[in-house]
């Protein structure tokens, strides 16, 4: 164990209420892998159980298709977590993890992890603050699925990239523009889709490119493409 | 307090770990309320953060589309509860929540419930655990609507409510015959759907109704349709 693995757990924001003795404790009991970008870290169908610390890095969490396409459930970037459920119930994995960046991940075993959270209630607290979102996200998603049609779940996820970039006079700017993949495997849709109803956005006046930002010009008009028809 | 809504803690699950006195304190701090078949108990909208504990009774999770089709989250039965996501992170309900039948709710305020996890460490991990439940059931249903198509989904319906009552001629009954509604807003799909997909599928002799049962006569045919698409 490295001084420097001691340190790197302070990252960890699930980890802050915890004394640097008792991250230190954690860290000796973990193992420590290093990954490079594209790398697989979690295979869905594998029978390991431990929660995961993205130490440094950034991962994404999928499933894959039949016919390949992927389907992405969550970004998670260095001081973050993964791979809680599996650690918690004992359960399979649920979706497959991959490095998006060269990555270092600090495996927790299942009986440590619940070790932690059933003798920190505040780390537990966290953990189910952090599931509370998690489900809150998936309810949304369900709903989008089950009500718009392709063209507004791209529409909702472009308001939703939007948001933190809204500026006083109704625009927003998406920096770097965003991946027409990136979008197809959160929305459930084809880049195709993706493309095409960028290119009639963009037709329309309602988006413009400029050099790496996308520039969304009237964000109430597109929430309220998206609201019309979620019924909000 | 009564004698008998002490007693009717000891059926509620999440508090197996707690003694006698301790549920006596939290039920002391519930508001109690009864409810009619088909009266809502939370509004989506409201603003109450309350944990509810279903005392007597069944209630349904559900949300509406803008056209009023209702899409169904989960059922919960006397002894679980619902609505401890806001209780967890004070944030809105995600969703709405209608009594099924004659219902008793014992509601527990925010800061309580947040206090009982936070010293019980076992409520805390049994909260964890179905919230992990409800998680992988959520990732289900978003890989299923992403990928499969509405017939597929009410295929997969009928394999997960006939599983428990598979026998080892391959056959399996449903019994009662569910409502074509329930499992129309189960896989976000409409009445007429379903109704269509079960008559193709007795047309093709897969099922068979007699009286008040579902017979599926074919049940590893049926997961085969199913997982041909989903590619399991």
């Amino acid at each position: 164990m490295s001084e420097a693995q001691i340190a790197s757990l302070d990252q960890i924001d699930l980890f802050a209420s915890l004394t640097p003795e008792e991250r230190a404790t954690i860290v000796r009991q973990c193992r420590w892998r290093r990954y490079k970008e594209d790398e697989q870290i979690i295979d869905h169908l594998s029978d390991t159980r431990d929660a995961c610390l993205v130490v440094e890095g950034r991962v994404r969490v999928v499933m894959f298709s039949m016919s390949g396409r992927e389907i992405s459930f969550d970004d998670v970037s260095a001081g973050g977590y993964m791979g809680e459920l599996s650690a918690l119930d004992g359960g399979r994995r649920s979706a497959t993890v991959i490095a998006l960046t060269d990555t270092l991940i600090a495996f927790v075993p299942p009986r440590l992890f619940q070790e932690i959270v059933t003798t920190h209630p505040r780390v537990a607290l966290i953990v189910m603050q952090r599931m509370a979102a998690v489900i809150r996200n998936a309810t949304g998603r369900i709903m989008d699925l089950s009500t718009l049609g392709a063209n507004n779940r791209v529409h909702a996820e472009i308001v939703r990239l939007a948001k933190p970039g809204l500026r006083p006079d109704n625009t927003a700017e998406i920096t770097p523009i965003p991946v027409h993949g990136d979008i197809a495997s959160r929305v459930s849709t084809t880049r195709e889709t993706v493309a095409r109803v960028l290119s009639d956005l963009a037709r329309s006046g309602l988006v413009e490119r400029r050099g790496h930002t996308l520039v969304v010009k009237d964000y109430t008009r597109l929430v309220d493409m998206v609201e019309e028809v979620r019924g909000e």
